[in-house]
């Protein structure tokens, strides 16, 4: 793609030579004459004066660092995301029910929707426009997939799901399962019915083997703009707010609703039945037991340590009774209570 | 529902209006007229004096505080578990097998089991009555699933498992995958064959994309009631006593075996060849690295601070030996051994 | 399988009755005289005294305490291992395309591969020699599986994943799936094509419903010989070395590079970006934040307590700080400034 088409499909302005051909993406260290790169910011100033990149999006006050083609942008970040997307364009899928999809007489299947091979639809779904089923994927009985959704291979939404626009869904994943809720009585767990299904917004995108339980009786929620990694499992009615990125292996308890804007790191456990509010930041590994009233950054997890000054860490951790005893001993032979 | 047949369903006495119908759940504080929702404790008298609900399960020492109709259990939240049946039936399956599943010829159905779509059933396996096996199932060889028993779409059984009565097994499960077992040698690993199949009792639950992995020798073994939650893992020849629960994301490693009535909480982690004894409660996010041989509640997991304070918690951590140390020097400038 | 010819097979020498017969594997406690067995050192000395095992692999320094039929190894247990595939042989797959299977026209299945029922072969793949694909698997467009390589059933490779040979993948794995990476831009999160694939060298093992993110420009690189448990999470663009060995439920962040020839115990986390040296040992449940640059073992998680203990030690650790405040008190009052 040349420059001038490049800059003309992301509504950025291009120095240089406009009918210069880029055909792939590659780090600023690494890009070539055939590449296109980008930096964000000053402390990426000699790498761009080295780049041998075939054009570089650029923000306005490096552009004069650039030894080459730029393209300029308030946001280098995004239009790098914009162009990765116009450079490795998605093949089209093939339109329409594959022959061995399974689709029940209730359904309805958008004609400008495309059902893989060996996927079924239940009774009562509704598959809108656009929307792209790939391979080995079982959807419920009253689903509905909004317009532009994509299912990868190998996904399972159970009955009475439903997904906004725009989602996306990698494979794997597991939409509707039943909620952990069992009463204990005579002698064995009682599981209780769970029906409440489990309402996906728009634009939400859950990553590969991730499992969402539906709703005991009212639905769990993810609301639009949600992303999602890998391996997170999120329990029967959660709420999880708008815009709201977790990264992978994270899991959440029952009923726990998070804010807006949040950013979950990987691998943190959150119990149930808490109220995080909106713009928390959880660092990775972490642990949640409490509600969050307050915005800001929290955490939880131990760092590596070599393992002999690990193993002293947690002995000296579990001789602090003693050393507070010892310490407040000391405090009273010198004459000092502890207090000021 | 009238409650008259609900309560004779139930085996509980109806209070009121036997004929006013209900037909969902709802929680003591949502519910409206056409509504069943339960009370277990004094703890929601209030909420029980102001409901609105068409009816409410309550203890009988409750009766008097219930606004409108009510009926009397000794256990109303497993009362309530049994009315989430009633009220919303799952919808029967169509017996028989689907025109697509394949069926080893050596194989044995029966009639009176459900084998949805694209399911196959391997070599010398045996499906006994009221199984529903859902779309996408792989049953390999030499397996027994007995009476009563769900598959949910997309679970794989691979060679030499047994399945109980009435378990319950959600999308994306795998039971029976090979253990982790290697040896090393010649600069390299070794596979160890596993052979020891997986022994799944009665009213066994798996959550989804949990795995269970066979067993070396001898088999995996999960007793009876055993319930388990989403994307939990189960190494080669782990034992799990009856009635014991386990929430989401634990992983337990080879060989340790798990008492009855135990519950783990989410997000547990049990190294491998420990024995836990019966009725043990661990908190959720727990590290297990050693046997534990008394009943009681455990736990490990650090819970969250502001980050600053999380900082200072590990910085200090790691200066509790020189603190130590200088606690040692002002005891012995103040004459004080250290011992009393 | 007579002793003789197992002795042969495994390239071992043979001591007592050649022509006896063992067709199973048990641990030295429990084996019978129809059972074979190992011992790996001195520690299980008595238990070889009193062995009841129709023969067992012994080191040359412990043929002497050997009861009975003994075969010497210089190393007992890998000798063991590869035992357990003659005692145990893995059923031969039926050669060839199965009826049901979809493959792309411009897909090329050697005449010597397996391909199960209901699995798909995408565009521009090529499938080698000896290939074993089980039911339900989705191998994308230019995908190339190398000889001798197993697919369990249900394994999804999304487009442009290279697997080496004699790999094997255990069901529900997921390789290819679209890296975490998004840009925040206009109140939204915009995401980044993903395009780099996944290189997995020779005789990788990866466990059942782990997942292996495709790079975003780049690669995800797997070496020859890594061997990876269930549920593991790589993120895009993370490198593993050589020969390294994950335990289950590790999560990987993205563009960390491990060494080879590592152990990654259970639960590890490791966040991205980072670099982790040849023959680092981390043990299980381990958060790892700094890059690792000397071999050597390492942790972090906190082992269990009682959970009044526990509760303890986490109120004494936010209250360090004040406590190094009191001992500097009472060393100023002590006319000790805390130096030596």
């Amino acid at each position: 793609m040349i420059l001038e088409q490049l800059g003309s499909e992301l509504g950025l302005a291009v120095h240089g030579d406009k009918s210069h051909d880029v055909s792939a993406l590659a780090s600023i260290a690494t890009a070539g004459p055939g590449q296109l790169s980008f930096v964000v910011g000053r402390k990426y100033t000699n790498a761009l004066k080295n780049s041998r990149a075939g054009a570089v999006i650029v923000p306005a006050n490096m552009l004069d660092d650039s030894p080459g083609n730029a393209l300029v942008s308030d946001d280098p970040y995004a239009s790098y995301a914009s162009a990765s997307w116009l450079l490795y364009p998605t093949p089209a899928p093939s339109l329409g029910i594959h022959a061995t999809a399974v689709i029940h007489p209730d359904a309805q299947v958008s004609p400008r929707a495309s059902i893989g091979p060996y996927s079924i639809v239940g009774q009562g779904s509704t598959i809108h426009e656009e929307v792209v089923v790939e391979s080995h994927c079982t959807i419920g009985r009253g689903v509905t997939i909004g317009a532009g959704s994509t299912l990868f291979s190998r996904v399972t939404l159970y009955d009475r799901i439903t997904l906004g626009e725009r989602c996306r869904i990698q494979s794997g994943a597991v939409i509707g399962s039943e909620g952990f809720g069992y009463a204990w009585t005579n002698g064995g767990w009682r599981q209780i019915q769970q029906v409440g299904g489990v309402l996906v917004g728009n634009d939400v995108h859950v990553g590969a083997n991730t499992t969402i339980d539906c709703g005991a009786i009212e639905p769990t929620v993810i609301e639009d703009g949600v992303i999602m990694d890998n391996q997170i499992q999120i329990a029967h009615n959660v709420v999880i707010g708008r815009n709201t990125a977790i990264a992978g292996c994270v899991g959440i308890a029952g009923s726990t609703r998070i804010g807006s804007h949040c950013q979950i790191g990987g691998a943190c456990n959150i119990v149930g039945h808490l109220t995080i509010t909106d713009q928390v930041i959880i660092n990775a590994a972490s642990l949640v037991t409490r509600s969050i009233g307050e915005s800001g950054r929290y955490g939880s997890g131990m760092p590596l340590q070599e393992q002999s000054a690990w193993r002293r860490s947690f002995v000296n951790l579990g001789k602090l009774d003693e050393l507070f005893r010892r310490v407040r001993r000391v405090e009273r032979l010198s004459g000092n209570s502890g207090s000021q």
